[in-house]
């Protein structure tokens, strides 16, 4: 087994003893950092994301302040809808927009293929330049979004609160939304694949709005299709993380879906959560990210009561329940970084 | 025991058998019915909620339209907001904003104190109209917000999606935070039993946005102050409903709160609540309000899967896991009705 194998993160991603738990944050790379806003003056954040030179510099931000034990590239989930064909923007204060929303047998038929080498090559290229600057240092995690939050902007056309058009697909026209999962999902797979070839050395999935769902409807339309694609990227070789918010109610069930790591939010403890999906299944989690901005000593409680409920076990990834917000304090999230690493199990 | 109270709803609120489902739906007068609609056009949302006659009007509207087997009165949570003293607006399209959010300690302690009789006396008169106009039909629920659902619109001034401003009052000045659940508790203490005095058979306290909280947090922070509500609202003799959304993952520790009745939504199985808050527990739901835009047949198989979970025990109140939403065919709302009061569990 190479050096490279032997990093805490990927270690907690097999469930093997480690010498002090991991920790990372999703969005770690953002606006919360000086750093990436000075450079997000200069440049459109689809530029940054389309230009590995400039991927690399913000991917490396959070490497360079935190005492992090992995980075994550710089990218959006939304990357794959532009060469399926939807269209993508960014409006400033407004998020994402996808100009032509895919709602009918139709559109669906319309997406195009995807060649992720050839049409997202820019992200494989902003991997390979982060590997040759963090190689012995810190893992590099590549991501997409799953299945379902995925086809769900491209349903909606944009974030949405009932995702009504989304499960109206569903009920009203389901081998239509098969159709289109079936295409995110190929999609999915080839630019994962793409990703880990380029050196990404584990993959999260972000099933961010997943939890708007009931179980039913998870099971039915969802579970088959982030089962394929973690399935599908097997043969890669590199943990898998199944990521969700809002699912605390259904773990087991998402676990099935597989991943190598569950991934879960704030909104279950993390005990009542391990229980449920079984002490041999590595878990991420799960400190809510509004509790970054809290004073210390609050913070401090907080992180220690997820540490004291994970007791221990091997296979425990610290991070957030979600993404880092706009105006976090960047020497809480440094903060943080401590506790976990010096946090005694003893 | 009056006649009264052999109505189903309040039957099974008290977890006796009944002859059929009692079935009611949050948000059942509202903009999804065309007679609602006409009378919009013609007045202000907040006219409409202070006018009795008008208020009777839009609350009677749904139980001639449906066969529902309880009346809700027409009323916002966010009324009491007004005598307190942070004003309130609806802004159209935009829902409600509060001019004077309350964000420290000197905003808390000038809340002003309620006197629901003379203040909010018009949801009173308006239940007092409604209980002529439905006496022997179907009874009558009157509702508030619970503390932490109106203590974090004060907070946040409007809708909001991470509750960061809520959250940190909690961890940075949780003696504000304690005395502003203080203020709100009597005010909703006060308003609630004025309504019962004015004729309401049973109470809601909708916790329409906790699902935002770890257990945790709704542990420290919020349980006492619902559990405060139901506790001073025993003597009124009425049933009380603890609604709340997104909070699948601790409904025992919501149930701990009170209420005659834990109401649920879609994100857990009904069988699965039920069995977690214990079957001697009556309870309500649980019905994505998004399928009521789907198919009839798809409509069926859900109400009946729900019907089949809950195994005719008594106490079971249909409704669904959060209000009906603009342009949902009334038909369709219609028809969930028969299908509930027609479904054999033999």
């Amino acid at each position: 087994m190479s050096e490279e194998n032997n990093f805490r993160f990927l270690k907690a991603c097999r469930g093997e003893p480690v010498d002090a738990t991991p920790v990372w944050f999703m969005r770690q790379a953002g606006r919360y950092m000086k750093a990436y806003r000075d450079l997000k003056e200069k440049h459109t954040f689809l530029e940054m994301c389309k230009t590995p030179e400039l991927a690399t510099e913000v991917t490396l931000q959070p490497v360079n302040a935190l005492n992090i034990d992995a980075a994550i590239i710089f990218a959006d989930i939304l990357l794959p809808l532009e060469p399926m064909g939807t269209g993508l923007e960014f409006i400033v204060g407004d998020g994402p927009s996808i100009p032509r929303p895919v709602r009918d047998a139709k559109a669906v038929e319309n997406l195009r293929p995807v060649n992720a080498e050839e049409q997202l090559g820019f992200v494989g290229d902003a991997i390979r330049m982060v590997r040759k600057e963090i190689s012995g240092k810190v893992p590099l995690i590549g991501f997409a979004g799953a299945p379902f939050t995925l086809s769900s902007y491209m349903v909606e056309g944009g974030k949405s609160r009932e995702f009504k058009i989304t499960k109206m697909m569903m009920f009203e026209t389901p081998e239509t939304w098969a159709l289109l999962m079936d295409k995110v999902c190929a999609t999915l797979i080839d630019y994962l694949k793409m990703q880990v070839k380029a050196g990404a050395q584990a993959l999260q999935i972000f099933d961010s709005w997943v939890g708007c769902l009931s179980p039913h409807d998870y099971t039915k339309y969802v579970l088959p299709y982030t089962k394929r694609v973690i399935d599908g990227l097997k043969e890669c070789g590199v943990p898998v993380i199944n990521f969700s918010t809002g699912t605390s109610t259904m773990l087991p069930t998402v676990a099935q879906a597989g991943g190598d790591v569950i991934s879960f939010d704030w909104r279950i403890s993390l005990d009542d959560a391990w229980k449920q999906i079984g002490y041999d299944q590595p878990i991420q989690g799960n400190l809510d990210p509004v509790l970054l901005f809290a004073p210390l000593p609050v913070i401090k409680e907080r992180v220690h009561e997820i540490m004291r409920q994970a007791d221990g076990r091997p296979g425990h990834i610290f991070n957030l329940g979600h993404g880092i917000l706009q105006h976090t304090p960047v020497d809480h999230v440094k903060a943080v970084c401590d506790m976990v690493h010096e946090y005694n199990h003893a």
